[in-house]
């Protein structure tokens, strides 16, 4: 086993373009000429054909090929022709609910844990990890469990950020993150900002970009991951 | 069947003192002398001791007297002893996870459909709605359905803001509805902002408090429902 992993908080960092700050950590895994399965299933107000297009074009200049999982007549079997995996953002109950029933989960997980990269954002990225338990996403479907693709082991709580709108009495979300660690205290979760990911090659883990993340993990509190550390120890 | 609800979005408006708000509302159903049963299972970070007293203080005024469904040997048979039931805000799945373990499910609704007060406010507000679907909540436990008491046929949304942190790259709460109503365009959900509430009397039902509402249905978004409206028609 020897994965190669890119989990990305987000597709856009403040306004810039689509996936385009993303570009210098894609180019290092896609080459030019491989094809790239996109799986779409986050996207619930957008059309898949009008997902994949965006996809494609945001990636155009790194020279692959972009498949829309939906495009093709058995996306398990299209695993088998394709050198890697994209998920996009989105809702993350739509987007495991559609996983589970295409019968994607094992299907993914078997060629990631063989080598296939895997490329997620948002929604993709969090369920790269062990369940969607730290997604913030509306539960709008009711999906067959909260267990996910585990191709990391901890939790994944994207966009991270604890700004809370003046004079609104919600929990902040590192309020939202200790009551997880409350109920499990065992699972390790990283909150990473719009702007960095994690990268994880075979046994290596990098928070890579150039924003921080933060570690909560059973009394653990938002311990501060600065850009660029090794998080291996999380393996 | 007469039901008496009231389902608050928040337990605070700005930085009013806890459940201050909506003792004007909650006189009219808590009558001196009257014992509630609370729910406390949405608290997570607090202990049900502790959330139980914040709710007994804040109610103090009323004269009504606050027990804490976990300081009973039963809190099924517990629903017998008591003139109404008060479910505390909080993790709505969390909550619903407790509700079904504890078997109190079946055992509230057919008490309110039967007559009994039942107040809520944000988590215990969700919960009185059909699903839990709408919730703004985190997923930190999965519960055996997300399917709720169904004490009103539509779904809720507490705490409705559209406010979005400057430079923030999530959904807007607007956004994140219409993905509901696309997954399931035939049920209606209204949002509730901080400071309003629902009121049902039966086959009246109402919008109270002095904040507007909001309706999503279908292709139907962010209807403005003002501050009074009669909203019998949803029933």
């Amino acid at each position: 086993m020897s994965q190669s992993l890119l989990l990305l908080s987000s597709s856009r960092v403040d306004d810039t373009p689509y996936l385009a700050h993303a570009l210098p950590m894609l180019e290092k895994m896609i080459q030019p000429g491989s094809r790239w399965l996109f799986i779409p299933y986050a996207g619930v107000t957008i059309s898949y054909d009008d997902y994949t297009n965006q996809v494609a074009e945001a990636l155009g200049s790194l020279g692959g090929q972009v498949i829309g999982a939906h495009q093709t007549p058995d996306p398990v079997a299209a695993l088998d022709e394709v050198d890697g995996v994209l998920v996009g953002g989105g809702n993350t109950f739509h987007l495991l609910h559609e996983l589970y029933r295409l019968k994607l989960m094992d299907a993914i997980r078997d060629k990631v844990n063989n080598g296939m990269p895997y490329v997620g954002w948002s929604a993709g990225s969090n369920v790269a990890g062990l369940t969607i338990r730290t997604t913030n996403d509306m539960p709008i479907i009711q999906p067959p469990s909260f267990d996910a693709l585990g191709l990391v082991p901890f939790q994944i709580n994207p966009h991270f950020s604890d700004y809370l709108a003046p004079g609104h009495n919600g929990e902040s979300r590192s309020m939202r993150l200790q009551e997880f660690t409350c109920v499990d205290p065992l699972a390790p979760v990283v909150g990473i900002c719009e702007g960095a990911a994690i990268r994880r090659q075979g046994n290596a883990l990098v928070l890579t970009g150039d924003k921080p993340g933060y570690l909560f993990e059973g009394t653990t509190q938002k311990e501060e991951i600065a850009p660029g550390s090794d998080i291996s120890f999380l393996l």
